[in-house]
């Protein structure tokens, strides 16, 4: 399958001038999976919760409605991050749009620093949908710090993992090949370019979007402050191959009944030292 | 806190020699704490499950005797990977010992390769055990693969993980940066060296032991084919503090009732493309 990421830099608060920027993109090469940054249809950097609620479209809005007009016209799909309003709630949200329209939204899980004023914590459990007889799980950018975030989709059966991102740390593109190594999974971190100077906060994204296999192996990096299209054909069958050794496997090889999953109370761990 | 890794070649069934060479390094610089390789005091390549028995050693063995001795006269601490029989059980563990003698043995839970031919899985849950008013957790080598290894010790409140290793494959050494930052915990991994050829099989150990901080910065890293010893100090305070940003904390964010543990049964995952 040939995949695709747009790395790019979002105007703020202008839908339209950045769902033309993705058209023309999507315009330009051939791909069967496209995978955009994070909010790539508002911009990052919200002054506070009424402007982002102001900015906010739901799932039938005229962003994603476009966006499906597109996959439908290019018989291509798309992860797109975008801002979500739902009624009253507002969450920092990713669609898959495929040819058929909205095939499913995901909301953020883990919530970045400011993001926490100005949205909702996503309240559902990680999920996977189908990519052709293959499964997309998503995540978004800060997720990529909890390790549960990749292997919840990966246990679900994840074979690709799109991952919308604004970065401004610069630690997650290396991690991201320990993310694919150990759930055999392929990675596909769309960055955003450029700086935002809002509400007295100035942010520098770091770009370096990357595409990884389930080996570790890096198919395809983009620079890292330009906008840039990165394409790689992935073989996605090599997600269903969770072996390290001809006797261990990534998945299968886990131990949950000697996993702590929480933290004790107010026990005190350790020994008499 | 000063902490030491021991990187080195051990002689592969001759333990008397491979615990005099533990006793020369130890001796030859001052640590609070030791961090040794896997199988540090046997070798690594057993050509099949009576071997490894013949040579493997109970806690009350000569080589832990010898080096709880050596804890005593250095007033340090030390976690060394050993070959570990109790009864009929065969063991790929790591002991932690200090001035006052065994404080806890780990054993391996995540066996790799032909370690299942000669071991048995380690069957307890993850511990923590004390390291002055801090907590040490031990996972060795393979255990890297799992996120849920260092998750587990650091959920616990391990503040640091010594990982005795005898690496094959050259991914682990930046893994352990994604998981000293993923967990704020400082990660000593004690790696080998050197080229083991026994039943037909031949094995070259990686080196480049590190020690990485829980900021993901590199604090110091050996040659990847000589024998070194690697020092740091460890302001252990620093894993206290789980902050990634004033409003965003490594362990507190996170959100278990999203977390899948588990591989569902044959239910089918996806949407509806």
């Amino acid at each position: 399958m040939r995949a695709a990421i747009f790395q790019f830099s979002p105007v703020f608060g202008d839908a339209a001038t950045n769902v033309a920027r993705i058209e023309h993109a999507v315009r330009s090469a051939e791909a069967e999976l496209w995978v955009l940054p994070e909010l790539a249809t508002t911009g990052y950097l919200f002054s506070d919760r009424a402007e982002c609620g102001s900015l906010a479209e739901p799932v039938s809005g005229p962003s994603l409605h476009a966006l499906a007009d597109l996959c439908r016209e290019r018989r291509t799909r798309l992860v797109v991050g975008f801002a979500e309003r739902d009624g009253d709630m507002l969450f920092n949200s990713s669609a898959y749009v495929g040819p058929d329209g909205l095939v499913a939204v995901y909301r953020k899980v883990h919530l970045f620093d400011r993001e926490l004023l100005t949205f909702d914590p996503g309240p559902d459990p990680f999920r996977v949908a189908a990519l052709g007889p293959h499964h997309l799980g998503m995540m978004i950018c800060f997720d990529w710090v909890f390790p549960e975030a990749a292997r919840s989709l990966a246990l679900l059966g994840a074979d690709v993992i799109a991952h919308p991102s604004n970065l401004v740390l610069p630690y997650c593109q290396d991690a991201m090949v320990t993310r694919a190594l150990e759930n055999g999974v392929f990675c596909l971190t769309a960055n955003r370019v450029g700086v935002e100077r809002r509400a007295g906060v100035e942010l520098a994204f770091t770009g370096c979007s990357r595409i990884v296999d389930p080996r570790g192996r890096v198919l395809a990096q983009a620079p890292a402050a330009d906008d840039a299209t990165l394409l790689a054909d992935l073989d996605l069958d090599l997600a269903r191959d969770k072996s390290l050794t001809p006797r261990n496997d990534r998945l299968g090889d886990r131990r949950p009944e000697c996993y702590v999953g929480r933290r004790p109370g107010n026990a005190r761990p350790g020994g008499p030292m």
